[in-house]
């Protein structure tokens, strides 16, 4: 008998080359390539249960039910979770009867951050749900791509650790657009900090805001023709030598290109706000003492993703506090994380920011 | 004997295809054409007085003299100017003698606007220089063109009413690169509403900025070649044809592409602050009313100039004062000029505005 039960742990990932417009909306399938690391410390724990006989599949985040009928992503993966399934009975049936037995699926997932921060929680949770059912209809690695993609687009990025680069493709059905692990040795002194600047502004949201650029921007496709691909190459270059001053250079100026194609949108989208932009100017200040040792980078919302080598963590984040104020339950987090001490900055601070952050990157999904 | 004082009005000038990056920073160049129209209740008036003999060059703009060891531009102008002069000279004297007779000038300029408010002040002062040596000189227009350029680029704009094209040319020496008027029919119902949002913050010089842009953005040479050239033509189409939705949606467009490229610029420049992008919605609302019946368009600061038909005007107004702090007097001004009466909100205001200017557009200069 199938095993019924599978739980593991996802983390969330940040793209260093941003992936932003979709060729295909109902596969989900992008306009450029994409390449990111995960974040170790922000995951979805995620039990994914598949029971035999007639029931109502139902997904549980953080202890409250998911409404599904306004969230379809869920049911379309889940439909082609079982239409892989009878695919592979039907293979198996050698006699031909294909025995259409009814499952549903239950799915339970805690995040150890808080969702409504912004920080892309549905792609460690679509990932998390991919790797369960994987593992529960043994399918192969790029089936499980395929059914994480088409919850949340780079959820597909989450399944593995180290540099994981998503392929456009440019089949129709999407076969080709797969995402994969590309260097074979992790750059394990890598380490983000993220800053939660989330300002409750109402923003638009990343499918909306893709379509809106895709159909409107004069810039996007010259981005993605001519930009992107030089971009993905330097990233793994740099990733591979460990060239830490040229990852850095790459990151901040896609993350930029990203926000300004953005702004070339009709109406402009706008994602950063002066707490995103205070940190910008931190960040250059910082590289501007001792050359380049930091990068911001920003997913469609104000938060900073700061990716940096452990052995600069403790003076950057020096310098957050000289204007930043961070909570002090997550500020003993990163000093055990350091093994350093951190006091909130007894000057008056001129930013919020609601949470930070210390992380290292590039581990993979655990079981 | 030449006539030696001439004085002079001249408006400053807003660019609806924005100008952004030079191909010779000492001739002012542009590495790409634009487009404006002037902003007639906003002018530099100016005394240009030529004097015979050996002294000091003076300016004074409005009654401070002006540091000209720190302001290179003024004496390039003057030094053009005299080089023009010496150059009839030899023309006209027939014998070959050419007399070399010594001359300075003498500056007096006054402009009905705050200068420190941001809002392209020197354009129309250098304009008003050149207009006024070019009176003294018997200059063509298009050394008095030059004559405005090398003072301050977008300055050559403020020469002519109408529809003004600054072509960036081909050659070397700048002898092609000329602002021209470029519709022979003035569009007299055309307004614009200026509100200054500046906020003290120290922003990146436009000189400084376009030598950022051009040296890092990877969109701005393929904005330049491939969507410049269709927007000056798609603005000179709308505005003949008095098209008002085609010229709002690309000056619009044109506005969000100019910030863009400062966002994706390294280190990125930022000229829009909050105040400005609730403007931006503001009128975003405003077009999703009744159609687009107004442009908004920034330069390199957070001021917004709001282009619309001046039966649309009050009805704008209206709309901006419930959010929007604007100086009692200047809402008398507005008044006056559209015969309406406006009162200051009641309600709290969300974003404080310093000064609001209702004008006319495409005014030329005065003598």
């Amino acid at each position: 008998m199938e095993q019924n039960e599978v739980t593991v742990r996802v983390p969330m990932n940040i793209a260093l080359v941003k992936y932003w417009g979709k060729r295909d909306e109902q596969l989900i399938l992008p306009l450029n390539d994409s390449i990111s690391l995960t974040v170790d410390k922000l995951t979805a724990e995620t039990t994914v249960r598949m029971i035999e006989g007639v029931g109502k599949n139902t997904v549980e985040i953080n202890g409250k039910n998911v409404e599904l009928s306004s969230n379809k992503r869920y049911q379309t993966v889940f439909d082609e979770a079982l239409r892989l399934q009878r695919k592979r009975k039907e293979i198996s049936d050698s006699n031909g009867n294909s025995t259409s037995i009814s499952h549903y699926f239950q799915v339970i997932s805690t995040t150890n951050f808080p969702v409504a921060a912004g920080l892309a929680s549905s792609a460690a949770g679509f990932a998390a749900i991919a790797l369960g059912i994987q593992r529960l209809l043994n399918l192969d690695d790029s089936q499980a791509n395929r059914l994480a993609r088409i919850g949340s687009g780079s959820a597909c990025r989450s399944m593995f650790g180290g540099l994981v680069h998503w392929k456009k493709g440019e089949k129709e059905d999407g076969s080709d657009c797969v995402a994969v692990k590309t260097c074979d040795s992790n750059w394990p002194d890598l380490y983000c900090i993220i800053l939660v600047f989330n300002d409750g502004r109402k923003k638009v949201g990343s499918s909306e805001g893709m379509r809106r650029t895709s159909e409107t921007s004069t810039l996007l496709q010259h981005r993605i023709e001519s930009i992107v691909p030089q971009r993905i190459d330097e990233i793994k270059k740099a990733y591979s030598s460990r060239n830490f001053e040229n990852l850095a250079k790459v990151i901040m100026a896609d993350s930029n290109q990203f926000h300004a194609v953005c702004l070339d949108t009709s109406p402009p989208i706008r994602y950063l706000n002066d707490a995103s932009w205070h940190l910008i100017e931190l960040v250059e200040k910082f590289n501007e003492e001792e050359g380049i040792r930091a990068a911001y980078t920003f997913d469609a919302g104000p938060n900073a993703c700061v990716i940096l080598q452990k052995k600069d963590a403790k003076q950057f984040i020096d310098l957050v506090l000289k204007t930043i104020d961070i909570p002090e339950d997550d500020l003993k987090l990163a000093g055990e994380e350091l093994s350093e001490t951190f006091r909130p900055s007894e000057a008056a601070p001129m930013v919020k920011c609601s949470k930070l952050v210390i992380s290292p990157m590039g581990g993979g999904p655990q079981e």
